[in-house]
């Protein structure tokens, strides 16, 4: 069904202020999920809302704890998220990143202790909003198998990067498996193969299959050894930057919460003239676009946003009827 | 065959003098073409040097140009590379990055119209032995479809990416292809399959046959979509940062050069212990590598370096006859 943004914000607000969150805590928590529906990642948007909101009830998530400055240290600070929702507290991070980018031209905030982020591209589409190059990533628990192994030991680790464009950012938002869990729980209902072999069956076969994947298989790291090197080194740099825990220290706590973060901001506005940057990106973008034709033509990352975001606004925002109805079950009586 | 690491420095030095490096120039030149086959990596080592030399015999590659400060803005800095030897002038950026970490725990050098920098891991290992996290990559020419497309539209923009370890550096230095075009090569010569589909055939299907790919066929993007989209990104980042080129400017460039390049450290030993440092590392480490067994057992990045290392130490550094005789028929008279 289709639900305009509004309505959606209202209603997730009121749920979250039944849960302990302050008015003017809960209206942009709300928005920061039904931004992602709005933008078509439904999968970290209103999906996940029912989730957060039991993590609220059994008090992993702190709806009122605010991030403390911990270390100031010329270009980078470190924050403690002290557990309160990850949305809020990866929001207040990225914008305290632009700050000091104002002033050192990079920034950088290191978050530790803090919870799920929901989608990563919301602060980096805030980052170029803000005129900002950002670069930034999350840990979580241990939910692949590093390459050449059987067993959980890296975690996905989205890593965003977002560069401003006048005609729409470019944003990338990307984990280190080949594939989102969201995304084989779909194709494994829908029995649609993958287009790529996106993980092994129990016997550990390459598959496109995602049921087989998901019943005694496990996902791919994207690229193989790549995806695995690049997933740990993130984790490496989270932890240490933050003073926060890695993939492992994670993996202890059921369920998966205080990770650690990563926030970066560029500010070139005072060497670049704002033509040079748009020339740069513009006739990059444009070579990219101009690198095949047909229905699977290359896209730049972040190009279908605007146009699912125009169209949320015209007809509402696509939910999933039983998701909607899970979450109007959350509601306060009125 | 093996030939001693101080026999390599002094012939590639003697060849270098020759072709306009001075001496406190060509010594250091010359090392960091011996750490690459030193360290197992022949392909940007020492079977580069001859392709090197005919760069600076045909005037693309400047002997005696270094980087000259362009823009001083924080922790970020901008320099141009004067067409200078990618691997001095990459070799300076690391080290400036890493000075201006020590004075905003973060540094950021933005290099513009140099030169192919050869192994990017050396940069890598160069911030870890500052005691430095080092993030550093370069754009290339366009050699490589982005997803969907069938046309070389993005460079395969080597990410290197390191973090200090006492038992040897975390080390990650990877192209945004699935394999780099010396092991497709390499492959192609032997017959050998790759161990996974890295490129497809000349009639657009995946296939694990080298010579297919190298002959009418093309590179995949590690990761598919995933590596098109980074290599993007970090096109995109050198350029606006540095104020130099992107992938689609040096398409223009026969042969490759003018590239954009990034270097970053972080300093963290203000604020972090050594023994915190050694503690996240060691046992991010240690659970990656316990989670499988076996000949194909999960490794860490940067893992064979050391051994490779200590056995050229012993055995002398492998290089391929050939390759040998070509640099030696490049040695001025003596």
């Amino acid at each position: 069904m289709r639900i305009p943004y509004d309505e959606i914000v209202v209603l997730l607000a009121a749920i979250l202020r039944a849960n302990g969150f302050s008015k003017d805590r809960a209206v942009p928590a709300a928005e920061l999920f039904a931004d992602a529906s709005r933008d078509g990642v439904q999968s970290h948007g209103l999906n996940r809302f029912p989730g957060f909101v039991t993590m609220v009830c059994d008090g992993y998530v702190k709806p009122e704890a605010t991030p403390t400055l911990v270390e100031q240290m010329g270009a980078v600070e470190r924050w403690d998220g002290n557990l309160g929702p990850g949305v809020l507290n990866a929001h207040q991070s990225m914008d305290r990143a632009t700050e000091l980018a104002r002033e050192h031209t990079i920034g950088v905030v290191g978050l530790r202790n803090t919870n799920h982020w929901m989608r990563g591209a919301n602060y980096g589409w805030q980052a170029a909003e803000a005129g900002c190059l950002g670069i930034c990533w999350t840990n979580t628990e241990p939910n692949m198998a590093p390459w050449g192994g059987d067993r959980h030991g890296v975690g996905n680790n989205p890593l965003v990067i977002a560069v401003p464009r006048s005609d729409g950012h470019v944003v990338l938002d990307m984990a280190m498996s080949q594939f989102a869990y969201g995304r084989l729980g779909n194709h494994a209902r829908s029995g649609e193969p993958l287009p790529v072999a996106g993980g092994v069956d129990s016997s550990g076969e390459p598959t496109t299959d995602a049921a087989a994947i998901l019943d005694g298989g496990r996902v791919l790291p994207m690229g193989y050894w790549k995806g695995s090197g690049l997933a740990l080194m993130l984790d490496l740099i989270a932890a240490l930057v933050s003073g926060g825990k890695t993939t492992r220290d994670i993996a202890d706590l059921e369920p998966e919460h205080s990770v650690s973060q990563v926030f970066a901001a560029i500010d070139l506005s005072g060497v670049n003239q704002a033509s040079f940057h748009e020339a740069v990106v513009e006739r990059a973008v444009e070579f990219v676009l101009a690198a095949g034709e047909g229905e699977a033509a290359p896209r730049y990352p972040g190009q279908a946003t605007l146009s699912t975001r125009r169209d949320s606004g015209k007809n509402g925002v696509y939910v999933a009827d039983e998701v909607w109805q899970r979450i109007k079950d959350l509601a306060p009586d009125r």
